[in-house]
């Protein structure tokens, strides 16, 4: 069954897409395991899409962004997906992408898949799906995947991770609003995108987007970065203006990047990272089993009652982890 | 040898206490043994001081809070140790209970005990070294340990874990100061204690006090709490002002917490989630022999030339890490 899934999402089967995605979403043991295997059979299909991370506060206007820049690339004839990473939607109930009459131009073409973010409560978990519903993209052929977040807690940090071009979008403001912009984000940041450069908005953004190119050029330069990157530039999402120079400054940047080695080098440190943080957390999963639980609960009461210290107690919880994965191992 | 340790801190022989937090403090692992065997030698010993945390950021007066404050206790007989949880310390290089010119009188008094915090770059370490420093303060008699921390990212909440009562001090400032304290912290606190009530900021120090009682009214109620509570007051540290009736307040919410079983309960709470957390911790310190290293280096290799995924990578991490660990049981 998992074959004949690989073979209709390399075939860019769109509701072979949609099934996968759903798997790797699902928390089930049994989805997880073919959700596995259907990885690791797509593992080294060798395509590649630009994946553009993006993040903004509510209100910037994100969605009319997406819209008007995915329907442009979707005019040039490129495939489109876009996904989102939202650790909130468990509190909230709600779901960034899950509005269905955001983007409702983009979601009716046929080159373009939008996704809306599942409802789940923990960022690892979010993470992890947003990171392989990637990896499904792009074995379904998808040139661009936009991966958007509000930038919630850590979520920034997963899309800038998750993406090899990181987008900051801002609306105008003062001066005062520089400071709300978390440092680590604005590090992260390729490009930041000050959008409502129109109406009575336009000079207030020109000012913004001269601020944080002011305090851009403060930042240390990376080694990822050709002269004059990051940088800062206005558009008007609404009225369709600057979109294209955004895609063109992508453009420049990513050959770039790919001329230097960066671009491969980025994505071999991103896969790194995730495995890395794969191993983490399949090793701290090993303690969320019943029984697991249950030892726990009892050596915890030893620590409690002082017959035991915490340190002592976690040896004894090692060796029964190790001791039950011993049994396990005979068991088979 | 550790026995003779043992006897040592348990009959409050300061040099052993001195040497017993070095060996906690020691990474070296025949040191953790040592710490290790230590700590459950001791546990169960039925002593236990009053663990106030103490939070605020540099300048609000913290120093002279603590001299003052711990003089005072001293003063009534009472034997009071002082540790620091300093995240920062190895970034600034800086130790903020180094300076010796601090607290210079306290420092000197025959009940009090000041251990200034060591440098170590890890929050897990800082947090098991200052849980184990204070449980070995415990065992050697110790009334009250006075955890201070400046509050740099989860140091806040470490304290908090920590601490049986957790104060807040602040500095007398404007209303836009509220919201630059995190709510955590704020939920957090059981007594916000704003400093430097004397001179031309006495008003300004009565007004931020009432600015916090009112943030405070607003928190949801926590079944830990008498009426009351939590409870924002004044002091001037410097003129030895108000700090009477910050020890009234705590022997006053102590005295309810014990009655009503909360005392016990947070003990045990926090308890468990130490021990959770040293079982994590001691899951992932697996990853980091030289062994384990080289095998996530030759997996993580094979992640990135697509050769395998993230997942099944991590498998096979997991059933290396089992095996190695099987090896070395059957070796014994």
């Amino acid at each position: 069954m998992t074959s004949d899934l690989t073979q209709a999402i390399l075939d860019a089967d769109r509701r072979a897409l949609a099934r996968a995605i759903t798997l790797v979403e699902s928390t089930r043991s049994d989805h997880r395991e073919q959700a596995a295997a259907l990885l690791a059979d797509l593992s080294g299909h060798g395509r590649e899409a630009l994946r553009i991370g993006l993040s903004g506060t509510p209100g910037v206007g994100k969605s009319t962004f997406i819209e008007n820049f995915g329907l442009m690339l979707c005019e040039q004839g490129l495939r489109v997906a876009v996904l989102a990473v939202d650790p909130s939607s468990a509190r909230t109930g709600g779901s960034i992408l899950g509005d269905k009459t955001r983007m409702e131009h983009l979601t009716r073409h046929p080159n373009a898949y939008i996704r809306p973010s599942p409802s789940q409560s923990h960022l690892g978990g979010v993470a992890r799906r947003t990171r392989e519903a990637v990896a499904l993209c792009e074995a379904s052929g998808f040139d661009v995947v936009l991966i958007e977040t509000v930038g919630v807690g850590q979520s920034e940090t997963v899309v800038a991770e998750l993406s090899d071009v990181f987008l900051l979008l801002l609306a105008p403001g003062g001066g005062d609003e520089l400071q709300g912009v978390k440092r680590g984000i604005m590090e992260a940041a390729d490009l930041i995108v000050v959008n409502k450069a129109d109406g009575d908005l336009k000079h207030a953004a020109i000012r913004t987007c001269a601020d944080y190119a002011g305090a851009l050029r403060l930042l240390r330069r990376r080694p990822q970065d050709p002269p004059g990157f990051p940088k800062a530039v206005t558009v008007s999402a609404l009225q369709n203006d600057g979109l294209a120079q955004v895609w063109a400054e992508i453009g420049a940047l990513s050959s770039w990047r790919r001329d230097q080695g960066h671009w491969t080098g980025r994505r071999a440190a991103q896969a790194r990272h995730w495995f890395a943080e794969e191993v983490r957390e399949a090793l701290l999963a090993q303690l969320k089993t019943a029984d697991a639980r249950a030892q726990m609960a009892a050596l915890a009461g030893d620590v409690v009652s002082g017959k035991t210290s915490a340190s002592l107690a976690a040896r004894a919880m090692l060796s029964w982890l190790e001791k039950t994965g011993r049994t396990d191992a005979t068991a088979e």
